[in-house]
């Protein structure tokens, strides 16, 4: 089923994003500090929904939600080499209280396991303590050096979900990621937004885990976007903090930690993916409003559409979808299509002096502006099904546009043309060494994401860089 | 009716709040930097349905959420100058980004108006634009330098609702202060919280603004808490950072503007005045759970009890009611007694052996202790009726305690000595004029809350420092 025009999307997709972020009231970016955006009020509503679905995925997996101070002191830090070593560019620092010098120097939090594992060492005694699930959502910090965008590269990470768990064993902590993994699923299933999972190669790992697994999205300019993170960080930082517990046989033992983290960048990818030149799109769970009513007005009898158009909003409320009526009366019915349309509003309702008679009203599907009649008496159940259809089509239209995107390749020259065409993700047959790794890097000029988690193969061929056999494929993509 | 012993709650105020804290874990307050605390999974809750009430309020009166950054250039914090003369001491200074100090530093928000004015300025063009009600929540951070207290005075005060409101007209604005006193005075009731409404005395009133009205709470101890804030701004803001509009005429005029705020001082309230000795106190719709089921356990028959516990605890979930069964079989139902009571849990019911043969259960409220056998087929309708009448008669009674602790005296002997036995509010009459003013303050080492808004009466007497004639009364206590 065709889609609305993408041309825009796809071939100015760094300008498109920019004017629909505020054009349809998502975020501005004009705050006076650089990396640093508003949430306007239908954007905020977005969020509300998106984090209300990350809260329901975490609370029903045994996740408890917390929220641990934004500033965290120099000494806990510093603690665990890899990590500051990685932040250190990235950090602001808090060094004046008032007029005066602090005498420790606090930062802003680049990420919470130093605010939170010198309280897990207060927490955790013993075995009947774990598994400890902890999640928070808030603001982390990056003074990032590379170039700013909104959403997608930030100074201040506004809607950072990140979860931190504790265990009593390495197969425990490796239980827990694959629950991660299914919970990252299930929340980018459920925003109909599709991802290659990939584990990272060492040198870009989480600095202090054992190894890192990372959800991709392929954005409409063909650049992937890493947009949730699944870490296994073994004992480093337990063993850095301290953080011991007693087993049933009375002997002290080190936790096993996972932590991961889902940011604003799924907000980003989701209004992306299904976004057309129109603007953004939504799927209908994460909607703020799912049906907008618009009445076309008539002069002859003005009256009983309004009352038309109240009595179907009723009854949509009623049967708990979030429906808006557009009454405003300076505005033309073309102009408020183009206005609910930038906005991503599912399904509109068009109500005119022939639907009043016939009993009826007209839908239009946001994602292919298809319309349909449909009788008021049968309005709720058509309603419920039309949603749920379209939901399943956007997603499927989605995953079918990425599939496209992702190519097998055997040669370097062709991974060269096809990222330089920002084609998408490429996989490439490697032997696993980092010197080959590094010399796919710099041949195609991209980042390796890693090699492929989502699914099982059976590997057989060479290594495109020095023709050993291969151990797995990794994908390499020009990453935002 | 009697209530649970409340001598330590009332007499060692300070250690009963930091222990029910830490004990019901709502916030742990062991955090490496002072002024800061960690919401914990049980608080994080009570969080979460304040947080929700807050939202359904500022929604239901045309307020719109929206978030903000955190950090706030220099520049901006410095443009009006009574409101940097007040925080200067109080604000968290960036200095440094990565290893490089910035060009210019940034602060930690003490509050927003710095943050979200310079946007109005992007936003407001017209009349058409008024009026604008935002709001949000988050952290905002002040470095206190008097004793900091867990939720009471923090340096991260991490729940932090504020709205900022801008209008045509002054009367505009006046009509928007009173909307909301009348959302805080609907935020408190629902919280059962008593309240006194008192306008600040000018030199205490928040600075740029034209005049500040806060909620203050009589804690257990005597002391007052400043719980909410509502302040009419009047141009002051505007005419700094060139806020204008256009008018129906075409002329430019400076939007006039109210804020309004309320921290987890009103959580810190909430728990306080609703507690006793044995922990915490709810009202039922804050409370994460609201009726706890704790079987009575039987050689004869657990399994028999274990089901009608779980039936039970089906039944008033479809009803709505949080409800949460204790299965834990390593403590004695005297210790779930203790652990619930401790977190203010409103309603527990006890199921034994006697209870299954009858089909019935044991209620047992936490505010009074007193016990009630009820057939199970009429549970959802008695417990309904049963928290509707604990939440009235909880609110009043904290009401009836309040009122007892608001004095008038007509000599500042008078009110010394009550004061000193930190008895509550006192109410004396006063001419008005600020020397006066201070010279109470001194007299009795208090702070003057302001002159009463919450009522209106016909005042005769005399000032009760210089006896010349009063023109309202004015309110003085031993604040926090």
């Amino acid at each position: 089923m065709p889609t609305g025009k993408r041309e825009k999307r796809n071939k100015q997709f760094g300008e498109w994003f920019r004017q629909v972020l505020i054009n349809a009231e998502i975020l501005d970016y004009r705050y006076p500090i650089k990396g640093c955006g508003v949430w306007l009020p239908y954007g905020y509503k977005i969020r509300r929904l998106v984090t209300q679905l990350l809260r329901d995925l975490h609370d029903a997996t045994g996740h408890e939600e917390v929220q641990f101070p934004i500033m965290v002191t120099e000494t806990d830090l510093r603690k665990e080499a890899a990590h500051i070593k990685d932040f250190e560019n990235e950090v602001f620092w808090i060094t004046h209280g008032g007029l005066k010098p602090l005498e420790i120097k606090y930062a802003l939090r680049p990420t919470s396991e130093t605010a939170i594992y010198p309280m897990l060492k207060l927490w955790i005694r013993s075995h009947a303590d774990l598994p400890r699930r902890l999640y928070q959502i808030g603001s982390v910090f990056r003074y990032e050096t590379k170039t700013t965008r909104p959403i997608i590269r930030v100074r201040e990470l506004s809607t950072f979900k990140e979860a931190h768990t504790s265990h009593a064993t390495l197969e425990d902590a490796e239980i827990q990621i694959k629950e991660a993994i299914q919970i990252y699923k299930n929340f980018f299933d459920a925003c109909g937004v599709p991802y290659a999972i990939s584990r990272r190669p060492d040198w870009d790992k989480f600095p202090g885990a054992l190894y890192s697994i990372s959800f991709d999205v392929i954005m409409p300019d063909g650049r992937t976007l890493q947009s949730g993170t699944v870490h296994n960080l073994g004992q480093n930082f337990s063993k850095t903090f301290d953080i011991q517990y007693e087993t049933i046989d009375g002997e002290h033992q080190y936790i096993w930690q996972t932590c991961y983290g889902i940011s604003e960048r799924g907000i980003g990818a989701l209004i992306s993916v299904h976004g057309d030149d129109n603007g953004i799109g939504l799927i209908p769970c994460l909607a703020p409003i799912q049906v907008i009513i618009i009445p076309i007005p008539h002069k002859e009898n003005p009256q009983s559409i309004a009352e038309v158009c109240k009595k179907v909003a009723e009854k949509l409320e009623n049967m708990g979808f979030r429906t808006e009526i557009d009454q405003r009366e300076d505005l033309t019915p073309g102009a408020k299509f183009f206005y609910w349309e930038l906005r991503g509003v599912p399904i509109r309702i068009e109500i005119g002096p022939k639907d009043v008679k016939k009993e009826q009203v007209v839908f239009v599907r946001r994602d292919t502006f298809k319309k349909e009649a449909c009788r008021i008496s049968d309005l709720p159940s058509r309603l419920r099904q039309l949603m749920d259809q379209m939901s399943i089509e956007m997603r499927e239209r989605a995953w079918e546009w990425m599939r496209k995107r992702i190519y097998r390749v055997d040669s370097l020259e062709k991974a060269d043309e096809l990222l330089k065409k920002r084609a998408g993700i490429l996989e490439l047959l490697w032997c696993g060494d980092a010197g080959c790794g590094h010399e796919i890097e710099e041949l195609v000029s991209a980042k390796l994401l890693g090699t492929p988690v989502d699914f099982e193969e059976k590997i057989e061929g060479k290594c495109v860089v020095c023709g050993k056999k291969a151990s797995s494929f990794v994908r390499a993509a020009i990453a935002y």
